[in-house]
C-alpha cells in the first residue's frame, strides 16, 4: 500500500479469483469454465471484429441489445451489457445500495458480494444458510434491504424456487432484489420474465459459463427500463465503452446460436449426473447442484488434504478456506473425458489418503 | 431514474461520448480514432485468442506486462492494464482522491475527469487555462491536491514540458500527480521514465489512438510498485478479469510491432501539418496541436454553425457546447484522403456560411 492510498480503502480485501498457475499443465476444474469452445458463430464474429479495432465499439450496444431482447422476450431498454457480470453486479451495489440501503446476502455465496459492499462503503448483512446450505426464504421476506441472491447459489449449486423469489420481491417492494443467474442454464429456472411484473427485480446473467465466453468478458442485466437507466447512468460515468468490439460480436454470435449453447448445457448436465453418481459411490457427500460444478465432501478426508493431493497430481479444484466450507471442494464439470481423468486420479488420491 | 437509485448519484451527469449516429455513413472525425487498422500482428493474435474464449483471461496480465516492461523500460510490477484508460483514470480517482484529498485539473480538459470526481464524491477544483489555452504550471505547484493533467491536453492538443511536470511533482510531494498521455505518441514527450524518480507520479496511456485499438479497450498505467499495487487492490475489488483475452492478445501483438505504430504516428503528424496549413489558409485560428486532432475556430463562422453544416454534408467533428470552447471544433486527423475530402467539404461549407 502506498502512502497515497485513500484511507477509505485501507482495510479492503480484494476478491481472490481461482488460481491460474503457470508452473505446469493442470486439469483445470477450479473456475467453472466450459470445456467447450465458443460457438463457431461467436468465434467468426470476433475474428471479423478484430479487423476494425481502430473504431470504438458502440457505447449503446444496439445490435447486442436487439438480439438479447429477441432471445429473452424483453424490450431493448430492459437489458444492459457489461464487461463480465461482475461489472453489472458492482454497478448494482453502487446504484441501489448506500448507508440507508444496506445489502443482504447469504453467508455462503459468491464471495464478490462482500467485496463489492466494502468497496462501495455499503453496510451489509450476511444471513447464514441452513445446515443443508439452503437459503431460508423467510429470512429475506420483508427485510427491506437490497437483496443479492445467486440462483443457483455458488459454491453449493442449490436453487431457490421462482415462487420463493416472488415472495421476496413482493415483501420488499421498496428494495431492489438482485438475482444472479450466472449458472442458471445448467438446470435452474430463470426469473427474467418476472421483470415484467416486479419493478424491483434485477437479474444478472453471464456469457462466461454456458456460452463458453469467460475469456471474452460479457455479462448482462435485465430489469425494467428505469432500473436499467440507473445502471446506464453509472456505466456512462465510469466506462461508456465498457464492452469491446470483439466481445460484442462474440455475444451476438452466441445469441444467434442458441442451439449450440443448449446442446453443451445438456451434455454438461449429463456428465454432472454421471460424475455425481461416481463420487457418491466413492463415499462423497454432494449437494444437489444445478450448476456446472459439484460441491463435495468426503467423510474421511479433509477438504484441504484432498485439494492439495489433487493439485500435486495435476488436478486443480477450488477449495475455500472458510469455516463452513473447508471440508468441501468445488469441482467444475468438464467434458466426459476430463471427468474420467479426474475420477481416476481422485481414486488414487483417496486410496493414498485413507 | 428509478425510485431505487441511490441519492448520492441523483445529480450525476454522465460523460457524453462522441456521437455514433447510425442513420447514415459519415466521415467520422469526431472521436480521434486512428484511420489505420490495428497492426497485423495484433489482429492475428486476437483472432487466435477468439478460439479459446471458454477460458478466463489471465487476471495478472503476465505476458502483456512483460512486453510493456520491455517496451517502456519499467519493471513488470510498475505497469497496470485496464479496460481502456478510462478505467485506470477512474481507479486513480478512487485510490488517490477523497474528502481530504481533492482533485484538481484544468477547466478545459478531458471531460471525464469531472465525471469521475462526482461519481466518487471527490471535491474538485477546475483551474482556468490561460487565454491561449495553456496550463499555467505555477497554478499546480504546491497545490497539495491530486493533480490530473492531460499531456497533450484535450481538446486543445497543447503540451506541457517535462521539466514543468517535474516542478509540479516536486512541489506536491504528498499528492499523486496523474499525467494522462492518451495522445503522447503524436509529438508529445512522455513522462513514463520519471516514475523512477517520483513516487507520486502516475502516467496513464491508451492503446486507442496511436495503436489503433479503440474498439479493443486497452489502457495502461505506469507508476512505482506501491501506486500500482493500490490500483490493483481496486481492480481486484471490482473486476479482476477486466481485460479480456482477445484484447490482451491484441495488446501483446501491438507492443511487438512498435514500428507499425511509429509509422502510423509519423503519417498522422505529416497529415496534421498539411491539414493545419490548409485550414490556416482558409482563415482558421488553430492551437498548436501535438495530438491526432486539430482544434480550430474561424473568425467569421460560429463553431456550432460549422459543426451543423459539416454534419449535414456527412462530416462529423466534435463540438463542445461550453463557454470557452463553443467557437471551436475538434477535428480528428485521419489519413490524407479523408482530410482531403474534409477540406473540400469544409470549403463548400465555409462559402455557404460566409
Amino acid at each position: 500500500m502506498s502512502r497515497f492510498f485513500s484511507e477509505k480503502f485501507a482495510g479492503l480485501t480484494p476478491y481472490t479469483p481461482g488460481e491460474q498457475p503457470q508452473d505446469r499443465q493442470y486439469l483445470k476444474l477450479n473456475t467453472n469454465e466450459s470445456p467447450f469452445p465458443p460457438s463457431p458463430k461467436a468465434q467468426e464474429a470476433s475474428r471479423k471484429a478484430a479487423e476494425v479495432l481502430q473504431l470504438y465499439s458502440d457505447p449503446d450496444c444496439r445490435l447486442l441489445r436487439q438480439k438479447a431482447a429477441a432471445a429473452f422476450g424483453v424490450k431493448e431498454d430492459e437489458v444492459l451489457f457489461t464487461n463480465g457480470s461482475d461489472e453489472g453486479l458492482n454497478f448494482a451495489f453502487m446504484a441501489f445500495c448506500d448507508q440507508t440501503h444496506p445489502a443482504v446476502f447469504p453467508d455462503i455465496t459468491y464471495g464478490f458480494y462482500k467485496v463489492f459492499a466494502r468497496l462501495n462503503g455499503v453496510p451489509y448483512e450476511e444471513i447464514p444458510l441452513d445446515d443443508a446450505f439452503r437459503v431460508r426464504v423467510s429470512d429475506y421476506c420483508g427485510v427491506h434491504k437490497t437483496v443479492f441472491l445467486a440462483n443457483p447459489n455458488a459454491p453449493t449449486g442449490l436453487t431457490i424456487e421462482k415462487s420463493e423469489i416472488e415472495q421476496i420481491l413482493k415483501t420488499n417492494p421498496h428494495s431492489v432484489v438482485v438475482i444472479d443467474e450466472a449458472y442458471v442454464d445448467f438446470g435452474g429456472e430463470s426469473c427474467v420474465e418476472l421483470i415484467h411484473r416486479y419493478d424491483n427485480l434485477l437479474v444478472a446473467q453471464t456469457f462466461s459459463k454456458s456460452r463458453s465466453l469467460a475469456g471474452a468478458r460479457l455479462g448482462m442485466c435485465f430489469g425494467q427500463k428505469s432500473l436499467i437507466d440507473d445502471l446506464n447512468t453509472i456505466r456512462f460515468s465510469t466506462n461508456p465503452y465498457n464492452v469491446n468490439r470483439m466481445t460484442m460480436a462474440a455475444g451476438v454470435g452466441s445469441l444467434e446460436d442458441a442451439a449450440y449453447c443448449r446442446r453443451n448445457c445438456r451434455e454438461i448436465m449429463r456428465v454432472r449426473k454421471e460424475t455425481a453418481e461416481a463420487l457418491k459411490r466413492m463415499g462423497f457427500y454432494l449437494t444437489d447442484s444445478r450448476a456446472n460444478f459439484l460441491f463435495a465432501r468426503h467423510p474421511r478426508v479433509s477438504g484441504e488434504a484432498l485439494y492439495r493431493a489433487l493439485k500435486e497430481k495435476g488436478v486443480l479444484v477450488r477449495h475455500f478456506n472458510e469455516p463452513r466450507l473447508c471440508e468441501f471442494n468445488r469441482v467444475t464439470v468438464g467434458n466426459a473425458e476430463q471427468m474420467h481423468t479426474f475420477l481416476s486420479i481422485l481414486k488414487t488420491v483417496l486410496e493414498e489418503c485413507l
